[in-house]
């Protein structure tokens, strides 16, 4: 199933998306989507409504250099273990919304991964149990400006500046994640393109990891790692992350 | 004014802290404190409440090797730029709550901070209009398990455990921060003692160098950093960070 969240002419809701009267709709949800989602009855062609993020995360926890040709354009070998950082909420913006180039970079790259969405609060979840806390997945763009991040040698300031984080177009809650194509597109050129299967710490390793530190939320993502190709983006541009089972989040590029 | 979030006998709520019939009492506040606190008439004597973490931020900024001596004890040189990285919501506990020692850290550090609160949401603000966004100050301890710090590089698993972030035990409205006492104590021994007119970026200018980056919302934290004196704590020990002007903020340790 996908779940999405939009703005319609009455306000904001969740909404399943499917089919009725021979077009596409988005099928109001009540309150929250994680637990059980209940339609309201209410829908709205897809034409007329706006996606937004998907979730609303508390906080959105990154990996890096969790693809090894990544890691080597980065100029380093993979770590051993999963290397954390987080981005803000504050810096979430859904599908078709501006990712805002800072006044103070001068290069801010995409970075097109998968997504996870957890669904229910967990903390110390064994790999094993992994698919019982994930409600679904979209996909992120971990937007970062690159010489910011070099020059602190921490990767928060870089990475979480305001559109920074784009989630989208919506939450698949069927996706089998083990191996599914992973692609970026800058103004339609092929920049990243890759395979799911190629992470170096899979999903439910993933889980395990973060949930050994920190309580996850519902709506609370993951964003899995960037695959080789990483590049910078100008004023004008328009980047795509298209992940094979999902669909593809694309954002525009203005300047501040 | 004393702002404290309390646990009394029928919920939760907001408080100022004030006297009433000759002793102590907790204020109940309508709603939010931060644009205009309204009390409700309802109060109980302070005894008879407990005190939760004054705020709950959505996100907790911190900014490391802020004070030159701390610099040099964690063997380097400070840098010309704050650095900031983030600890998540889930972090947060309030005074007297314990800090719980995670199974896979052998040390476990205290780092006692001035803690500045904002009160409103707010982007690009300059240093000169700093206090205008800020709500006040409470004490925060940035609690970090030092062996992952230095095996990650990044400082963020090391930092985000849960019930890595006591915050309190109030938000006191009126303090000036530009030079008081800061100590902490770890079983009454003083292990920590400075004052903040040793911070290398004062709170105006790093108000204004993390709204460059991110919005800041109502409730939102920066911790301005630590003196030197950090070292590691052990289930059983006691922790207390006071400030001057503003109080003390004490955990208990216990094993996970």
């Amino acid at each position: 199933m996908r779940i999405a969240r939009i703005a319609h002419s009455e306000g904001f809701a969740f909404a399943a998306l499917g089919d009725a009267d021979g077009q596409e709709v988005a099928l109001e949800i009540a309150e929250q989507p994680f637990v059980k989602p209940t339609p309201t009855g209410r829908h709205w062609p897809l034409a007329d409504v706006r996606l937004l993020a998907p979730v609303l995360p508390t906080k959105v926890v990154c990996i890096g250099k969790n693809y090894a040709d990544h890691a080597k354009e980065m100029g380093g070998e993979p770590p051993a273990d999963p290397v954390m950082f987080i981005k803000p909420s504050t810096s979430v913006i859904g599908p078709n919304s501006p990712i805002r180039l800072p006044a103070d970079s001068s290069r801010v790259d995409f970075e097109g991964e998968l997504a996870v969405v957890i669904g229910q609060q967990c903390k110390d979840v064994l790999a094993e149990n992994a698919a019982s806390v994930i409600f679904g997945y979209t996909i992120g763009n971990d937007v970062t400006a690159r010489d910011q991040q070099r020059a602190d040698g921490q990767w928060t300031r870089g990475k979480s500046h305001d559109t920074f984080c784009p989630l989208g177009p919506w939450v698949e809650t069927a996706l089998d994640p083990d191996d599914v194509a992973i692609r970026t597109e800058l103004d339609g050129d092929v920049k990243q393109d890759a395979r799911t299967s190629l992470l170096l710490h899979d999903v439910p390793l993933l889980v395990e990891w973060v949930t050994r530190v920190m309580t996850m939320l519902p709506g609370d993502v993951i964003l899995t790692g960037t695959p080789a190709g990483v590049g910078p983006m100008t004023a004008g541009q328009s980047v795509s992350v298209t992940v094979e089972g999902i669909g593809t989040l694309t954002n525009p590029v203005v300047a501040k």
